[in-house]
């Protein structure tokens, strides 16, 4: 939470409801071929009205220049120091699949991959391998028995699976078994400290069981990698925190993942945003006053270095966007956890626009882009302060001090 | 280093190249006579197309409203905190002339001055005397004897030396001798605690017997004041920080020290800028992967209170900087240390305009001036962080978190 010690002083609880909306890697910058960002060029007119009456701004996701993933965007723009509430690939790859994870389990991002008879990496997805093979090959990792430690293998999708290793004495603090590089043996998993050893022991010989049985068996993988090994956080809740009832809506696992973390209800959607539009429109009377749905499309098409495709993806979100306005939220939010301009083709540290549309905004300009954003009523802030500017425009903070 | 613990995770080595070039005093502000600052008043057409496909931003260097000396000045530009890593002026003087200085050693800086028969200041830099002379008293000064310690007295310029007290048991907290003011008697240096009343004691019996041999010895000086009483700080290395192989190339020794100071190769040039770019030509493919240049006339002239000059010699700058532009660094960056406006005819509190010139940047004024770069793609920031934009455009920065 942003350092601010008299929070819960601040806050109160009010029948207005806020509507967040986080469009993953909204930001981006011009593309030399193009003069243009993708959200300049792109044609949005519902947005660029809404922007025309909203508090415009730009956020810093963890520091400027500082190009930050999915995990610690998402905390910044809910309130949390994202360096001080880094969550680790393992929990959130976890969370994502609603893996059963508890305080001091450790957990790790895993890929079925291929070596060769020297035990060298030849390809570290086993040939992008499918989700039905991941699973057979996940159920065959379960099988293994473990002297001291019970664990489970979850299989996510491809080659990617979940490791958990449960129960007591664990410890995250090791090294990773993924060079993350071909054509070299895995790394052995080392502790960081001496009360890593147990851990470091336990998956050593999970790593050696996992590899005999997968060659064994003449599978498209003889073979396993392991990064992101990781515990779960505490974290404040983020309902208790601002006074919020909140509720999380989103297609893709990572992101209800992270918002269970840190306490919102979890409202199932099917894969698309329409769906979880749906979803948002069923319980918008159901006693929730907060909720954040995530918009995936932008995000992906930036990090296929898809200049129109983006285009097109924020087009869509143009479009559908007008079903949320429609239920007249008290506070509507679009805003953003990175930037992912397409010229780059990855996540950028470009600061995100972002609009705080409510009875209480100041339009500054007619279009919503990220020049307009920067110099807006809002200006450029940390996304980390992004949470108190909504709740102002909620009217949900009492008066500092006397 | 800016207080992000996961620098080194997130920093890589890459084969693109930096330079980086201060343009000493490059901010200013509106003078009351010309309606304009120096930047807007200057013809710099080769900036101001530069700036046009620049990030363009303002940094503030210490605190806003805090007006900073060099030393701070530049070491906020290289990303250290300045309060944190506040150098002395003994510090900073002595490794300027390359003088031999350990960790537990303490630095002064000196003048040779004029004291009448009462002892009293008549002329604080002795007639501005010359730097050979000032080379005949110091070796006079060297063969001084103290009870207990070791010291070394260096020439610098004019009527300048520095005092480097060696050995055990010093201590910088001590106050200075010269009171900044004429016509009343030197300081005695007196201990800021109790650990430093030796070093005040030492420094005492030197300054009773430099007055005694300068004062029998007919010389165009006959007293000494001493300020800036510091010893060497433990400073982060700059190229294992960030991953940078860097090299500086500064006329004045004072940017040479301070270059030195946090780890920089020194690539010796002539006094002109245009021999600093000489260096920066022939260096330029020798495996350095980080240049700071130093520009010290714009700040000259500023300090002499005389616009019209500032004005010439940044159109000076102007014409020079097209050597470095075609040497087609990966990131070009132009910065300040601080501002020197004219019309304060001193170093400022103003935020000093940058830019930042790579594939990445983003143009957003067709000017290069304190107004346009303060709302510009970056917009200011403290200057601490400018390091990390630096670093970001020249793809320097992994991602931070999953």
């Amino acid at each position: 939470m942003i350092d601010f010690p008299y929070l819960s002083d601040v806050v109160r609880s009010t029948p207005s409801k806020i509507v967040m909306v986080v469009v993953d890697g909204l930001g981006g910058m011009p593309h030399p071929d193009y003069g243009k960002s993708e959200l300049e060029f792109a044609d949005i007119p519902i947005l660029d009205t809404l922007g025309s009456t909203s508090s415009v701004g730009a956020t810093i996701p963890v520091a400027p220049g500082i190009t930050p993933g999915s995990g610690p965007g998402h905390m910044a723009l809910f309130g949390y120091n994202p360096v001080k509430y880094l969550l680790g690939r393992g929990i959130l790859e976890g969370m994502g699949i609603g893996a059963d994870i508890s305080q001091g389990d450790v957990a790790a991002r895993g890929n079925f991959c291929v070596l060769d008879t020297e035990g060298s990496i030849v390809d570290r997805r086993a040939g992008r391998l499918d989700t039905e093979t991941c699973k057979v090959l996940c159920s065959k990792l379960n099988e293994i028995q473990l002297d001291g430690v019970d664990f489970d293998v979850y299989p996510v999708m491809d080659y990617r699976f979940v490791l958990v290793l449960k129960g007591g004495n664990l410890s995250p603090n090791i090294s990773e078994t993924d060079p993350q590089v071909e054509g070299v043996l895995p790394l052995l998993s080392r502790p960081f400290n001496s009360e890593a050893q147990i851990t470091a022991n336990f998956i050593k010989e999970f790593v050696l069981k996992a590899t005999e049985l997968l060659g064994s068996a003449d599978s498209s993988a003889n073979g396993i990698l392991l990064r992101g090994f990781s515990g779960l956080p505490t974290l404040p809740d983020f309902g208790n925190q601002y006074a919020l009832n909140p509720a999380a809506i989103a297609a893709y696992p990572m992101y209800r993942g992270l918002a269970g973390l840190i306490g919102m209800d979890i409202l199932e959607s099917g894969q698309t945003f329409e769906s979880e539009i749906d979803v948002l429109e069923d319980n918008f009377h159901q006693g929730y006053d907060f909720f954040f749905l995530h918009y995936k499309p932008a995000d992906s098409a930036g990090e296929d270095g898809d200049f129109l495709a983006k285009v097109s993806q924020l087009e869509n979100f143009n479009r559908d966007i007008q079903r949320v306005i429609d239920l007249n939220p008290d506070v509507l939010v679009i805003c953003g956890d990175h930037s992912t301009p397409s010229f780059t083709a990855s996540h950028s540290w470009h600061p995100v626009p972002f609009m705080i549309n409510s009875q209480y905004s100041e339009g500054t300009s007619a279009v919503f882009t990220e020049k307009a954003c920067r110099t807006g009523a809002i200006g450029t802030i940390q996304a980390e302060q992004l949470m108190f500017q909504v709740l102002a425009h909620a009217s949900k903070l009492n008066k500092f001090g006397p």
